[in-house]
Protein backbone atom coordinates (compact mmCIF):
# COMPACT_ATOMS: atom_id res chain seq x y z
CA UNK A 1 0.00 0.00 0.00
CA UNK A 2 0.99 3.12 -0.93
CA UNK A 3 1.39 4.64 3.05
CA UNK A 4 3.79 1.53 3.81
CA UNK A 5 7.39 3.33 3.86
CA UNK A 6 9.52 3.56 5.88
CA UNK A 7 9.15 7.32 7.47
CA UNK A 8 7.30 9.59 5.39
CA UNK A 9 7.52 13.38 5.91
CA UNK A 10 4.37 14.00 3.98
CA UNK A 11 1.88 15.53 6.48
CA UNK A 12 -1.17 14.91 8.83
CA UNK A 13 -4.62 15.89 7.41
CA UNK A 14 -7.03 16.89 10.38
CA UNK A 15 -10.61 19.16 9.23
CA UNK A 16 -13.43 19.73 11.70
CA UNK A 17 -16.79 22.13 11.32
CA UNK A 18 -14.90 25.27 12.29
CA UNK A 19 -11.78 25.97 14.88
CA UNK A 20 -13.07 23.54 17.56
CA UNK A 21 -11.05 21.06 16.05
CA UNK A 22 -7.99 22.76 17.36
CA UNK A 23 -7.89 21.29 20.70
CA UNK A 24 -7.36 17.88 18.55
CA UNK A 25 -4.45 19.35 16.94
CA UNK A 26 -3.24 20.36 19.98
CA UNK A 27 -3.30 16.78 21.64
CA UNK A 28 -1.91 15.57 17.88
CA UNK A 29 0.77 18.22 18.32
CA UNK A 30 1.42 17.08 21.77
CA UNK A 31 2.03 13.28 20.78
CA UNK A 32 3.40 13.76 17.63
CA UNK A 33 5.71 17.12 18.15
CA UNK A 34 7.91 16.04 14.53
CA UNK A 35 4.62 16.08 12.06
CA UNK A 36 3.53 18.93 10.13
CA UNK A 37 0.04 19.33 9.86
CA UNK A 38 -2.77 20.50 7.81
CA UNK A 39 -5.72 22.06 9.33
CA UNK A 40 -8.91 22.71 7.47
CA UNK A 41 -11.82 24.28 9.32
CA UNK A 42 -14.89 25.06 7.77
CA UNK A 43 -15.52 27.78 8.82
CA UNK A 44 -18.34 29.44 6.37
CA UNK A 45 -20.71 26.56 7.41
CA UNK A 46 -19.85 25.89 10.85
CA UNK A 47 -21.56 24.66 13.12
CA UNK A 48 -22.20 21.08 11.71
CA UNK A 49 -24.61 20.22 14.75
CA UNK A 50 -27.36 21.42 14.28
CA UNK A 51 -27.84 20.59 10.37
CA UNK A 52 -29.12 17.33 8.76
CA UNK A 53 -27.45 14.03 8.19
CA UNK A 54 -27.44 15.06 4.50
CA UNK A 55 -25.67 18.06 4.72
CA UNK A 56 -23.17 17.04 7.16
CA UNK A 57 -22.67 13.80 4.75
CA UNK A 58 -21.71 16.04 2.15
CA UNK A 59 -19.45 18.55 3.80
CA UNK A 60 -17.62 15.98 5.07
CA UNK A 61 -16.96 14.31 2.16
CA UNK A 62 -15.72 18.01 0.39
CA UNK A 63 -13.51 18.80 3.46
CA UNK A 64 -11.66 15.08 2.91
CA UNK A 65 -11.39 16.06 -0.45
CA UNK A 66 -9.26 19.18 -0.21
CA UNK A 67 -7.24 17.54 2.17
CA UNK A 68 -6.49 14.48 -0.46
CA UNK A 69 -5.40 16.93 -2.88
CA UNK A 70 -2.55 18.61 -0.50
CA UNK A 71 -1.35 14.72 -0.68
CA UNK A 72 -1.51 14.00 3.14
CA UNK A 73 -0.74 11.03 4.69
CA UNK A 74 -3.39 10.44 6.57
CA UNK A 75 -6.77 12.11 7.77
CA UNK A 76 -8.46 12.41 11.26
CA UNK A 77 -11.76 14.14 11.16
CA UNK A 78 -11.77 15.97 14.39
CA UNK A 79 -15.65 16.90 14.61
CA UNK A 80 -17.49 14.24 16.39
CA UNK A 81 -20.44 15.35 14.36
CA UNK A 82 -18.52 14.27 11.10
CA UNK A 83 -17.32 11.79 12.94
CA UNK A 84 -20.25 10.31 14.24
CA UNK A 85 -22.63 11.14 10.67
CA UNK A 86 -19.75 10.40 7.78
CA UNK A 87 -17.18 8.51 9.95
CA UNK A 88 -17.83 5.46 8.26
CA UNK A 89 -18.73 6.15 4.98
CA UNK A 90 -15.50 8.20 4.70
CA UNK A 91 -13.02 5.33 6.11
CA UNK A 92 -15.10 3.22 3.65
CA UNK A 93 -14.71 5.69 0.56
CA UNK A 94 -11.16 7.59 0.71
CA UNK A 95 -7.85 5.49 -0.44
CA UNK A 96 -6.23 6.60 2.58
CA UNK A 97 -6.12 5.98 6.33
CA UNK A 98 -8.86 7.73 8.45
CA UNK A 99 -9.67 8.26 12.23
CA UNK A 100 -12.54 9.78 13.74
CA UNK A 101 -12.91 10.53 17.25
CA UNK A 102 -15.57 8.42 18.11
CA UNK A 103 -14.24 4.92 18.54
CA UNK A 104 -11.23 5.57 20.57
CA UNK A 105 -12.85 7.50 22.75
CA UNK A 106 -15.64 5.01 23.67
CA UNK A 107 -12.97 2.53 23.90
CA UNK A 108 -11.30 4.83 26.51
CA UNK A 109 -14.51 5.47 28.27
CA UNK A 110 -15.00 1.69 28.77
CA UNK A 111 -11.76 0.77 30.04
CA UNK A 112 -12.26 3.73 33.10
CA UNK A 113 -15.94 2.00 33.60
CA UNK A 114 -15.75 -0.66 36.23
CA UNK A 115 -19.29 -1.26 36.57
CA UNK A 116 -21.02 0.30 33.09
CA UNK A 117 -22.39 3.49 32.80
CA UNK A 118 -21.21 5.76 30.66
CA UNK A 119 -22.44 9.14 30.03
CA UNK A 120 -21.78 11.39 26.63
CA UNK A 121 -22.76 14.95 26.06
CA UNK A 122 -22.31 16.23 22.52
CA UNK A 123 -24.26 18.44 19.76
CA UNK A 124 -27.97 17.41 18.35
CA UNK A 125 -26.54 15.48 15.75
CA UNK A 126 -24.08 13.23 17.44
CA UNK A 127 -26.66 12.54 19.94
CA UNK A 128 -29.61 12.13 17.90
CA UNK A 129 -27.13 9.63 15.88
CA UNK A 130 -26.22 7.48 18.65
CA UNK A 131 -22.54 6.93 17.64
CA UNK A 132 -21.29 7.01 20.87
CA UNK A 133 -23.86 4.55 21.93
CA UNK A 134 -23.07 2.06 19.04
CA UNK A 135 -19.68 2.23 19.23
CA UNK A 136 -19.66 0.89 23.16
CA UNK A 137 -22.15 -1.75 22.15
CA UNK A 138 -19.97 -3.05 19.37
CA UNK A 139 -17.58 -3.68 22.20
CA UNK A 140 -19.79 -6.19 23.67
CA UNK A 141 -20.29 -4.62 26.44
CA UNK A 142 -23.55 -4.74 28.50
CA UNK A 143 -23.05 -1.19 29.28
CA UNK A 144 -25.71 1.50 29.57
CA UNK A 145 -24.75 4.53 28.20
CA UNK A 146 -26.79 7.99 28.57
CA UNK A 147 -26.56 10.91 26.49
CA UNK A 148 -27.38 14.36 26.86
CA UNK A 149 -27.18 17.14 23.84
CA UNK A 150 -26.09 20.43 24.92
CA UNK A 151 -26.59 22.76 21.99
CA UNK A 152 -25.95 25.92 23.84
CA UNK A 153 -22.65 25.14 24.98
CA UNK A 154 -20.45 25.95 21.49
CA UNK A 155 -22.13 28.97 21.27
CA UNK A 156 -21.35 30.20 25.29
CA UNK A 157 -17.47 28.75 24.38
CA UNK A 158 -17.07 30.15 21.18
CA UNK A 159 -18.43 33.70 22.54
CA UNK A 160 -16.06 33.21 25.32
CA UNK A 161 -18.43 32.39 28.47
CA UNK A 162 -16.62 29.57 29.92
CA UNK A 163 -15.94 30.79 33.10
CA UNK A 164 -19.01 32.57 35.59
CA UNK A 165 -22.64 31.97 35.97
CA UNK A 166 -23.98 31.67 32.89
CA UNK A 167 -22.12 28.54 31.36
CA UNK A 168 -22.57 27.35 35.42
CA UNK A 169 -26.69 27.56 34.90
CA UNK A 170 -26.24 25.52 31.58
CA UNK A 171 -23.94 23.32 32.62
CA UNK A 172 -25.97 22.55 36.00
CA UNK A 173 -29.73 22.15 34.01
CA UNK A 174 -27.67 19.91 30.90
CA UNK A 175 -25.97 17.21 33.26
CA UNK A 176 -28.65 17.01 35.69
CA UNK A 177 -30.20 14.01 34.02
CA UNK A 178 -26.65 12.48 33.49
CA UNK A 179 -25.32 12.74 37.03
CA UNK A 180 -29.16 11.46 38.07
CA UNK A 181 -27.62 8.05 36.86
CA UNK A 182 -24.35 7.73 38.99
CA UNK A 183 -22.02 7.84 35.23
CA UNK A 184 -18.12 6.52 36.38
CA UNK A 185 -17.55 7.88 32.63
CA UNK A 186 -18.23 10.95 30.75
CA UNK A 187 -17.06 11.64 26.99
CA UNK A 188 -17.03 15.14 26.41
CA UNK A 189 -18.51 14.26 22.23
CA UNK A 190 -17.64 17.85 20.71
CA UNK A 191 -14.42 19.53 20.27
CA UNK A 192 -15.37 22.51 22.26
CA UNK A 193 -16.04 21.07 25.43
CA UNK A 194 -12.41 20.46 26.73
CA UNK A 195 -12.35 24.26 27.20
CA UNK A 196 -14.98 23.64 29.89
CA UNK A 197 -13.84 20.87 31.04
CA UNK A 198 -13.28 22.03 34.66
CA UNK A 199 -16.28 23.64 34.50
CA UNK A 200 -18.26 19.75 33.45
CA UNK A 201 -15.63 18.42 36.46
CA UNK A 202 -16.72 20.84 39.28
CA UNK A 203 -20.67 19.61 38.31
CA UNK A 204 -19.88 15.81 38.11
CA UNK A 205 -17.46 15.59 41.13
CA UNK A 206 -13.91 14.26 40.90
CA UNK A 207 -15.39 10.55 40.92
CA UNK A 208 -16.47 10.66 37.14
CA UNK A 209 -13.39 10.37 35.12
CA UNK A 210 -13.33 12.75 31.91
CA UNK A 211 -13.02 11.46 28.53
CA UNK A 212 -11.39 13.69 25.45
CA UNK A 213 -11.91 12.19 22.54
CA UNK A 214 -9.08 14.65 21.34
CA UNK A 215 -6.75 12.96 23.27
CA UNK A 216 -7.80 9.19 22.43
CA UNK A 217 -7.49 10.13 18.79
CA UNK A 218 -3.93 11.30 19.01
CA UNK A 219 -2.95 8.40 21.17
CA UNK A 220 -4.38 6.04 18.34
CA UNK A 221 -2.96 8.11 15.34
CA UNK A 222 0.83 8.18 17.28
CA UNK A 223 0.43 4.64 17.74
CA UNK A 224 -0.66 3.95 14.42
CA UNK A 225 2.11 5.51 12.11
CA UNK A 226 4.52 3.88 14.82
CA UNK A 227 3.25 0.41 13.72
CA UNK A 228 3.27 0.86 9.84
CA UNK A 229 6.97 3.49 10.24
CA UNK A 230 5.29 6.38 9.01
CA UNK A 231 6.18 8.62 11.08
CA UNK A 232 8.30 11.96 9.92
CA UNK A 233 11.67 12.15 9.94
CA UNK A 234 13.13 13.97 12.70
CA UNK A 235 15.31 16.42 10.49
CA UNK A 236 12.64 17.47 8.58
CA UNK A 237 11.48 20.90 9.88
CA UNK A 238 7.77 20.63 10.82
CA UNK A 239 5.37 23.29 9.16
CA UNK A 240 1.35 23.55 9.52
CA UNK A 241 -0.88 24.93 7.36
CA UNK A 242 -4.03 26.07 8.37
CA UNK A 243 -7.17 26.55 5.53
CA UNK A 244 -10.19 28.13 6.35
CA UNK A 245 -13.45 28.72 4.50
CA UNK A 246 -14.28 32.46 6.06
CA UNK A 247 -12.20 34.21 7.68
CA UNK A 248 -13.25 37.12 10.05
CA UNK A 249 -11.63 39.48 12.47
CA UNK A 250 -12.31 37.25 15.51
CA UNK A 251 -10.13 33.99 14.01
CA UNK A 252 -7.23 34.72 15.96
CA UNK A 253 -8.63 35.44 19.30
CA UNK A 254 -11.45 32.19 19.14
CA UNK A 255 -8.71 29.90 17.60
CA UNK A 256 -5.88 30.90 19.92
CA UNK A 257 -8.57 29.87 22.67
CA UNK A 258 -8.91 26.59 20.93
CA UNK A 259 -5.00 25.46 20.25
CA UNK A 260 -3.70 26.88 23.78
CA UNK A 261 -1.49 28.96 22.33
CA UNK A 262 0.23 31.38 19.74
CA UNK A 263 -0.91 30.34 16.03
CA UNK A 264 2.19 29.70 13.88
CA UNK A 265 2.53 28.57 10.19
CA UNK A 266 0.48 29.50 7.14
CA UNK A 267 -2.94 30.96 7.09
CA UNK A 268 -5.48 30.99 4.11
CA UNK A 269 -9.04 31.15 3.16
CA UNK A 270 -10.35 28.69 0.37
CA UNK A 271 -13.68 27.58 -1.03
CA UNK A 272 -14.82 24.15 -1.26
CA UNK A 273 -17.71 24.86 -3.12
CA UNK B 1 -40.29 48.79 -16.55
CA UNK B 2 -41.09 45.06 -16.35
CA UNK B 3 -43.22 45.44 -13.19
CA UNK B 4 -45.20 48.33 -13.96
CA UNK B 5 -48.31 47.06 -14.62
CA UNK B 6 -51.72 47.07 -13.18
CA UNK B 7 -51.94 44.08 -10.82
CA UNK B 8 -49.32 41.56 -10.69
CA UNK B 9 -49.50 37.93 -9.18
CA UNK B 10 -46.18 36.92 -9.10
CA UNK B 11 -45.25 36.09 -5.53
CA UNK B 12 -43.12 38.74 -3.56
CA UNK B 13 -39.51 36.93 -2.89
CA UNK B 14 -38.09 36.59 0.60
CA UNK B 15 -34.66 35.49 1.65
CA UNK B 16 -33.03 35.09 5.11
CA UNK B 17 -29.77 33.06 6.32
CA UNK B 18 -32.20 30.49 8.19
CA UNK B 19 -35.48 30.76 9.57
CA UNK B 20 -35.43 33.47 11.73
CA UNK B 21 -36.85 35.33 8.34
CA UNK B 22 -39.92 33.83 9.27
CA UNK B 23 -40.97 36.61 11.46
CA UNK B 24 -40.58 39.35 8.68
CA UNK B 25 -42.82 36.89 6.58
CA UNK B 26 -45.78 37.19 9.13
CA UNK B 27 -45.81 41.02 9.40
CA UNK B 28 -45.70 41.01 5.64
CA UNK B 29 -48.59 38.12 5.37
CA UNK B 30 -50.66 40.91 8.17
CA UNK B 31 -50.38 43.81 5.66
CA UNK B 32 -50.37 41.88 2.37
CA UNK B 33 -52.99 39.26 3.04
CA UNK B 34 -53.75 38.50 -1.10
CA UNK B 35 -49.71 37.82 -1.95
CA UNK B 36 -48.08 34.92 -2.60
CA UNK B 37 -44.43 34.80 -0.94
CA UNK B 38 -41.63 32.38 -1.79
CA UNK B 39 -39.52 32.32 0.97
CA UNK B 40 -35.54 31.01 0.91
CA UNK B 41 -34.05 30.03 4.06
CA UNK B 42 -30.06 29.23 3.37
CA UNK B 43 -30.58 26.99 6.44
CA UNK B 44 -27.14 25.12 5.62
CA UNK B 45 -25.58 28.12 5.97
CA UNK B 46 -27.10 29.69 9.28
CA UNK B 47 -26.14 32.10 11.00
CA UNK B 48 -24.80 35.06 8.80
CA UNK B 49 -23.91 37.06 11.60
CA UNK B 50 -20.80 35.48 13.09
CA UNK B 51 -19.20 35.53 9.03
CA UNK B 52 -17.08 37.87 7.20
CA UNK B 53 -18.62 40.46 4.59
CA UNK B 54 -17.51 38.43 1.85
CA UNK B 55 -18.90 35.21 3.20
CA UNK B 56 -22.13 37.15 3.45
CA UNK B 57 -22.11 39.26 0.15
CA UNK B 58 -21.26 36.11 -1.73
CA UNK B 59 -24.66 34.30 0.17
CA UNK B 60 -26.67 36.56 0.14
CA UNK B 61 -26.03 37.19 -4.11
CA UNK B 62 -26.79 33.39 -4.11
CA UNK B 63 -30.19 33.47 -2.25
CA UNK B 64 -31.33 36.46 -4.43
CA UNK B 65 -30.59 34.86 -7.81
CA UNK B 66 -32.24 31.98 -6.45
CA UNK B 67 -35.46 34.28 -5.99
CA UNK B 68 -34.84 36.16 -9.31
CA UNK B 69 -35.55 32.57 -11.01
CA UNK B 70 -38.47 31.86 -9.34
CA UNK B 71 -40.16 34.66 -10.85
CA UNK B 72 -40.75 36.82 -8.00
CA UNK B 73 -41.86 40.66 -8.41
CA UNK B 74 -39.59 42.15 -5.72
CA UNK B 75 -37.54 40.83 -3.19
CA UNK B 76 -37.34 41.22 0.37
CA UNK B 77 -33.92 40.97 2.33
CA UNK B 78 -35.29 39.98 5.73
CA UNK B 79 -31.65 39.02 7.61
CA UNK B 80 -30.49 42.34 9.07
CA UNK B 81 -26.76 41.09 8.46
CA UNK B 82 -27.51 40.50 4.98
CA UNK B 83 -29.21 44.38 4.77
CA UNK B 84 -26.56 45.65 6.45
CA UNK B 85 -23.80 44.20 4.59
CA UNK B 86 -25.11 43.19 0.87
CA UNK B 87 -28.42 45.28 0.70
CA UNK B 88 -26.80 48.28 -1.52
CA UNK B 89 -24.86 46.40 -3.36
CA UNK B 90 -28.05 43.58 -4.45
CA UNK B 91 -30.46 46.66 -4.71
CA UNK B 92 -27.65 48.38 -7.45
CA UNK B 93 -27.06 45.37 -9.19
CA UNK B 94 -30.30 43.37 -9.30
CA UNK B 95 -33.22 44.60 -12.03
CA UNK B 96 -35.97 44.07 -9.37
CA UNK B 97 -36.98 46.57 -7.05
CA UNK B 98 -35.26 45.39 -3.54
CA UNK B 99 -36.53 45.91 0.07
CA UNK B 100 -33.93 45.75 2.95
CA UNK B 101 -34.75 46.10 6.95
CA UNK B 102 -32.39 48.67 7.99
CA UNK B 103 -33.61 52.24 6.20
CA UNK B 104 -37.51 51.63 6.95
CA UNK B 105 -36.53 50.56 10.86
CA UNK B 106 -33.97 53.67 11.37
CA UNK B 107 -36.65 56.20 9.47
CA UNK B 108 -39.24 55.01 12.30
CA UNK B 109 -36.63 55.18 15.07
CA UNK B 110 -35.89 58.72 14.03
CA UNK B 111 -39.66 59.22 14.20
CA UNK B 112 -40.17 58.15 17.41
CA UNK B 113 -36.93 59.83 19.00
CA UNK B 114 -38.05 63.46 20.04
CA UNK B 115 -34.32 64.41 22.00
CA UNK B 116 -32.32 61.84 20.32
CA UNK B 117 -30.66 58.83 21.38
CA UNK B 118 -31.42 56.11 19.10
CA UNK B 119 -30.29 52.12 21.01
CA UNK B 120 -29.63 49.07 18.60
CA UNK B 121 -29.10 45.79 19.34
CA UNK B 122 -27.41 42.94 16.26
CA UNK B 123 -25.35 40.29 15.44
CA UNK B 124 -21.72 40.61 15.43
CA UNK B 125 -21.38 41.86 11.55
CA UNK B 126 -24.69 43.98 11.57
CA UNK B 127 -23.11 46.08 14.38
CA UNK B 128 -19.60 45.85 13.40
CA UNK B 129 -21.12 47.57 9.25
CA UNK B 130 -22.76 50.16 11.83
CA UNK B 131 -25.13 50.14 8.67
CA UNK B 132 -28.31 51.53 11.09
CA UNK B 133 -25.92 54.10 12.42
CA UNK B 134 -25.23 55.07 8.81
CA UNK B 135 -29.06 54.87 8.13
CA UNK B 136 -29.41 57.29 11.00
CA UNK B 137 -27.10 59.82 9.92
CA UNK B 138 -28.13 59.73 6.20
CA UNK B 139 -31.06 61.20 7.11
CA UNK B 140 -29.37 64.00 8.17
CA UNK B 141 -30.04 63.95 11.61
CA UNK B 142 -28.18 64.91 14.66
CA UNK B 143 -29.04 61.28 16.64
CA UNK B 144 -26.77 59.48 18.59
CA UNK B 145 -27.08 55.77 18.24
CA UNK B 146 -25.36 53.42 20.95
CA UNK B 147 -24.96 50.01 19.86
CA UNK B 148 -24.80 46.47 21.19
CA UNK B 149 -23.93 43.35 19.45
CA UNK B 150 -25.78 40.06 21.72
CA UNK B 151 -24.51 36.94 19.74
CA UNK B 152 -25.88 34.60 22.40
CA UNK B 153 -29.43 35.88 21.70
CA UNK B 154 -30.07 33.81 18.28
CA UNK B 155 -28.98 30.36 19.54
CA UNK B 156 -30.66 30.83 22.78
CA UNK B 157 -34.07 31.55 20.81
CA UNK B 158 -33.27 28.46 18.61
CA UNK B 159 -33.31 26.26 21.50
CA UNK B 160 -36.83 27.73 22.57
CA UNK B 161 -34.93 29.21 25.73
CA UNK B 162 -36.99 32.60 25.54
CA UNK B 163 -38.44 32.93 28.65
CA UNK B 164 -36.79 32.41 32.44
CA UNK B 165 -33.42 33.25 34.02
CA UNK B 166 -30.94 32.24 31.43
CA UNK B 167 -32.48 34.70 28.91
CA UNK B 168 -33.39 37.19 31.57
CA UNK B 169 -29.57 37.01 32.78
CA UNK B 170 -28.01 37.57 29.11
CA UNK B 171 -30.64 40.50 28.25
CA UNK B 172 -29.79 42.84 31.51
CA UNK B 173 -26.27 42.06 30.57
CA UNK B 174 -25.92 42.55 26.76
CA UNK B 175 -28.69 46.04 27.38
CA UNK B 176 -27.07 47.45 30.09
CA UNK B 177 -24.73 50.08 28.40
CA UNK B 178 -27.50 50.76 26.11
CA UNK B 179 -29.65 51.37 29.38
CA UNK B 180 -27.36 53.18 30.39
CA UNK B 181 -27.25 56.01 28.10
CA UNK B 182 -31.17 56.31 28.23
CA UNK B 183 -32.03 56.13 24.33
CA UNK B 184 -35.77 56.80 23.48
CA UNK B 185 -35.81 54.00 21.15
CA UNK B 186 -34.53 50.46 20.59
CA UNK B 187 -34.23 48.73 16.81
CA UNK B 188 -34.30 44.93 17.31
CA UNK B 189 -31.82 44.91 14.49
CA UNK B 190 -31.87 41.05 13.93
CA UNK B 191 -35.31 38.43 12.75
CA UNK B 192 -34.74 36.81 15.79
CA UNK B 193 -35.42 39.35 18.88
CA UNK B 194 -39.19 40.06 17.94
CA UNK B 195 -39.58 36.94 19.98
CA UNK B 196 -38.26 38.43 23.21
CA UNK B 197 -39.83 41.41 22.50
CA UNK B 198 -41.60 41.27 25.99
CA UNK B 199 -38.32 40.16 27.95
CA UNK B 200 -36.35 42.92 26.47
CA UNK B 201 -39.73 45.40 27.12
CA UNK B 202 -39.38 44.33 30.89
CA UNK B 203 -35.98 45.15 31.01
CA UNK B 204 -35.63 48.41 28.58
CA UNK B 205 -38.34 49.91 30.84
CA UNK B 206 -42.28 50.90 29.09
CA UNK B 207 -40.65 54.55 27.73
CA UNK B 208 -38.62 52.86 25.26
CA UNK B 209 -40.30 52.53 22.14
CA UNK B 210 -39.17 48.62 20.32
CA UNK B 211 -38.56 49.08 16.69
CA UNK B 212 -39.68 45.99 14.47
CA UNK B 213 -37.76 45.92 11.29
CA UNK B 214 -40.07 43.39 9.74
CA UNK B 215 -43.19 45.53 10.74
CA UNK B 216 -41.41 48.91 8.54
CA UNK B 217 -40.14 46.70 5.96
CA UNK B 218 -43.81 45.40 5.35
CA UNK B 219 -45.12 48.47 5.55
CA UNK B 220 -42.81 49.92 2.99
CA UNK B 221 -43.65 47.22 0.69
CA UNK B 222 -47.24 47.69 1.09
CA UNK B 223 -47.01 51.46 -0.01
CA UNK B 224 -44.64 50.72 -2.98
CA UNK B 225 -46.75 47.78 -4.67
CA UNK B 226 -50.12 50.08 -4.39
CA UNK B 227 -48.12 53.45 -5.47
CA UNK B 228 -46.99 51.36 -8.44
CA UNK B 229 -50.46 49.36 -8.88
CA UNK B 230 -48.93 45.67 -8.65
CA UNK B 231 -50.78 44.49 -5.90
CA UNK B 232 -51.96 40.86 -6.95
CA UNK B 233 -55.11 40.48 -7.99
CA UNK B 234 -58.00 39.27 -4.99
CA UNK B 235 -59.38 36.62 -6.96
CA UNK B 236 -56.07 34.64 -7.59
CA UNK B 237 -55.69 32.23 -4.25
CA UNK B 238 -52.54 33.13 -2.41
CA UNK B 239 -50.13 30.07 -2.17
CA UNK B 240 -46.50 30.10 -0.20
CA UNK B 241 -43.67 28.44 -1.21
CA UNK B 242 -40.54 27.61 1.18
CA UNK B 243 -37.33 27.00 0.20
CA UNK B 244 -34.42 25.71 2.37
CA UNK B 245 -31.17 24.38 1.98
CA UNK B 246 -30.51 21.75 4.76
CA UNK B 247 -33.80 20.40 6.64
CA UNK B 248 -33.35 19.03 10.02
CA UNK B 249 -36.06 17.06 12.27
CA UNK B 250 -36.47 20.40 13.98
CA UNK B 251 -37.32 22.73 11.22
CA UNK B 252 -41.12 22.73 12.05
CA UNK B 253 -40.96 22.99 15.65
CA UNK B 254 -38.50 26.21 14.96
CA UNK B 255 -40.91 27.06 11.89
CA UNK B 256 -43.71 27.86 13.46
CA UNK B 257 -42.08 29.60 16.68
CA UNK B 258 -41.12 32.06 13.84
CA UNK B 259 -44.09 31.94 12.66
CA UNK B 260 -46.59 32.26 15.29
CA UNK B 261 -48.83 30.05 13.39
CA UNK B 262 -49.23 26.58 11.80
CA UNK B 263 -46.58 26.40 8.39
CA UNK B 264 -49.14 25.84 4.95
CA UNK B 265 -47.84 25.65 1.67
CA UNK B 266 -45.25 23.35 0.01
CA UNK B 267 -41.68 23.00 1.67
CA UNK B 268 -38.50 22.04 -0.43
CA UNK B 269 -35.03 21.61 -0.31
CA UNK B 270 -32.78 22.81 -2.33
CA UNK B 271 -28.99 23.59 -2.97
CA UNK B 272 -27.45 27.40 -3.74
CA UNK B 273 -24.01 25.74 -4.72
Amino acid sequence: MRYLKKMDKRPIGIFDSGLGGLTVLKEVKKLLPNESIIYLGDTARVPYGTRSKVAIVKFSFQDANFLIKKNVKCIVIACNTASALAGDEIKRKIGLPVFEVINPAAKRAIKLSKHGEIGVVGTWATIKSNAYKKAVLAQGKQIEVFQQACPLFVPLIEEGEIHGELIRALIHGYLRFIKSRRVETLILGCTHYPIIEMEIKREMGKNVALVNPGKEVAKELKRFLLEKGITSPKKVQRFDRYYVTDLTDRFVKVAEMFLGEKLSGSLRRISLE
